[in-house]
């Protein structure tokens, strides 16, 4: 397979996605031979905003693939503190680097680095918008734990609204025949409509319920996101609802006992340390997954050949801004307007955002 | 020889020590032959507490090794920052390594993380408990530049009462037949009780001075220390006392020509530049000791073979806490409380502290 | 060639620049033939302030000359803030790695630097002294893009006075036969007189103008630089005068078609974006010559043999300080005070500043 971005985990097929899945199974059981795979090659890892997480997973990747990293995270100590754009940073940063693994707090960042870079972008978070690597790493964790990805009953827990991970986890699942969901939430943390509706434009069967327990027992994976107190309405309303939501050994009881317990990681409190040693935790095993899914997409992408002309830019496809007041384009002004249309709306080709017409 | 994690320089036999110490001689003498010893392996530097020092000389010890290095070395950066515990850290990052290195500043942390880590774990201090890679370069410093470990007199001067590397210093060289060791500080900065009674239990010789000048000449070793002047009751006490510590070259006309110089840096003011050029001065070579200690230290571990089998961490021995408000267990309340008993004391397995039964 | 220190490009004739542009052109066409040069060795980069393109160009050198890197970018986090001095610093990380590439906000560091370290040291910038790395980079860009370096009309806009890289170009300009300058700035950032000196020394023709668009049309090479409205006298004045010194694609229609624009980065303003798309654009290439020229030196470095015997550094040449209050020596007060005799004046071997006898 071809590939040179990955910005959204959209862009593939679901073929395409089980080649990375069985790559990443490939070197996750021989390891050692894929130690000099990518070597003389560099990575830039240039963090926007701090995710030790995120970085050392694809650090460690590169360096086990035998390449090797450079980068900041830090902002403060670079060339964008003194007014840099985003287009300068990756211009110069990607005629080093064979490779740029780009984070940033504006949505659309990643799709606007890879207009100007001369090397393949990875999207390693674009504000709350995606997280495609995280995803992938979820869907290693899912098959090798469940042994299939299809005819899952999925439930997802906590905060629904913000969990950018949980929106790319739905859009992704809708595509393999059989995935069903349970939403487990609080109404004013509850899944936004565009994910709802992408769901059932797929046709997967989709429950909403207030109560951890009380589902539990029918899952087949559960994915559990950290909540956190300050979504809450009031102090009153967390410390109310918040037991509602942590995962314990008790709840777990009833569950099935092939059910699999993911997290994105990093946890608060939501699930209960005494978990752990449940053979049914999956989330400390995700990580590891998460790494060798690191390694195939890496990989892949170094290794493919035919890749795209680059060329300008384009021009603008349309005299509106985006009003997505946390898209890049927002800040970065001399970035081409590029949209869609979809009826009375424009897409925004960065952060994926509506605008009317 | 096998060694899995090293979190006290006290788990090794003097067999044990040697043979490390003969190892860091072997690669000194050699180092072309090691350079690819750890190719394709990770060293992970979890420092929770900044030291550029003691992680260079860790990183280019896995370099010259051909291995690998991630981590962080500022928490603010990280996950811990949104409220993740030492074991989440440890297990995911144990995931990506093959080998840990920790700094924290609460004591028993490295001990801590051991309960937890896929990998094994070296302790690079914990708070003012252990600090063992650096006794380790101390042991390798002295074995070379005095030809010799054993029938040492030491002279220990500064801050004899909150310097680790002193403390652990004693303790090792306790082991070694003919040790004798002189005391150089201020009664308010003097040694520990419990250190005190090592040396005593050992049966090993030891004089109390407060003029670094009047015992100079007896002494085979002087290991200096910082003096902080915060540790002073006043800055009238500092100004008067600091002249009786700091090492001058008028002072060092009186030694032994065979004397050496050791410090475990940075100095600020306690040994004159002067000095530097002095062939008794130890302390540049010292840091390059270091070096190679721990490469024999990654080596070793990284060659052991028959790692003990991960299990679950223990459970609690006792219903008590550790009353030591240093203690890693004071904030990670999920630990279990291990102890063991001596008389009517607990002692506690993390940070050596002793409570009251 | 031969080559230990790299402190200030002066120290280089002409014959030798040639051979490194040479090298970084070799390594350039062949990049894979040189990925194991030094593997093996270890570059230390102290940057005692932040500058993460120096940084990364010089990471991305040496990662892609088969090496590894160690160093600190922050001060705050190291020894230096526990009151370490430059000499001790210098002397233990030089005993870690095998060359030692130091930025440092202080004139004349990397010559203090050079006094104490076991390894060689590459000048990353001292302050507003010197920068020699960018300067070779810039040589290997004219030389590549314009096909020669001498006979060349080279045009400096914005910051004469404060900007090193323009002062360092103009300086090694002069050697070559033929060169010509245009400075294009206002009376307050007009290039210092040691610097006028020079060109007049070597009898190079200068002209000097306020207005970029009037001198455009002759100009071989525009070196532009960041102009910085704290420099100017007042906010109307900056308003006022600003555009003046600004490319844009309108002022570029009367330049010649084989002129090149070279930029030291980052830029803010003073650069319109819709010049990027311009063939006559080098700034970006800049950046990847760049990269080539550190190869190059690094490379040269490391592989000289005939490495000078590291005595102790020298006495002090005279009873004086130097009087440059930005100079190293008036924080670093243990370093000897080196000067050279130039009539009535000192010249302080470090930071090149004069001092009254």
């Amino acid at each position: 397979m071809q590939l040179y971005d990955l910005i959204d985990l959209d862009q593939l097929s679901t073929k395409e996605i089980m080649e990375l899945i069985d790559l990443a199974n490939k070197i996750r059981k021989n390891p050692w031979a894929y130690r000099e795979s990518c070597r003389g090659k560099i990575m830039a890892t240039l963090f926007y905003e701090p995710s030790t997480r995120t970085k050392m997973s694809f650090q460690t990747a590169m360096y086990r693939l035998g390449g090797e990293v450079v980068g900041f995270d830090n902002p403060q100590n670079t060339s964008v503190s003194k007014g840099e754009s985003l287009k300068d940073t990756v211009t110069v940063v990607s005629g080093y680097a064979d490779l740029v693994v780009i984070r940033h707090p504006c949505e659309g960042a990643a799709a606007a680095a890879s207009l100007y870079s001369k090397s393949p972008i990875i999207n390693a978070g674009d504000g709350g918008h995606l997280h495609p690597s995280q995803t992938l790493a979820d869907l290693v964790t899912l098959y090798n734990e469940k042994g299939r990805l299809d005819h899952l009953k999925i439930g997802l827990c906590g905060d629904l609204k913000n969990g950018r991970t949980v929106h790319s986890l739905i859009r992704t699942m809708t595509h393999f025949p059989g995935s069903s969901f349970v939403l487990i939430s609080t109404p004013d943390l509850a899944l936004p409509k565009y994910v709802q509706d992408v769901m059932d434009a797929a046709g997967c069967p989709c429950t909403i319920a207030e109560n951890l327990e009380q589902v539990l027992p029918t899952l087949d994976v559960l994915y559990m996101t950290r909540i956190q107190q300050e979504r809450f309405s009031s102090r009153e309303a967390y410390e109310k609802q918040k037991g509602v939501f942590v995962l314990d050994r008790a709840k777990l009881r009833s569950a099935k006992p092939d059910l699999r317990i993911l997290h994105p990681l990093p946890r608060v409190d939501e699930i209960a340390v005494e978990v752990d040693d449940d053979p049914r935790a999956s989330y400390f095993h995700q990580t590891v997954y998460g790494m060798y899914a690191r390694m195939a997409l890496i990989l892949t992408i170094l290794q493919s050949q035919g890749r795209p002309e680059r060329k300008r830019a384009p021009r603008s496809t349309h005299p509106n801004h985006c009003s997505n007041p946390k898209c890049i384009t927002q800040t970065e002004r001399y970035l081409p307007r590029l949209f869609t249309e979809a009826g009375d709306m424009l897409l925004c080709s960065y952060c994926d955002g509506g605008t009317l017409i």
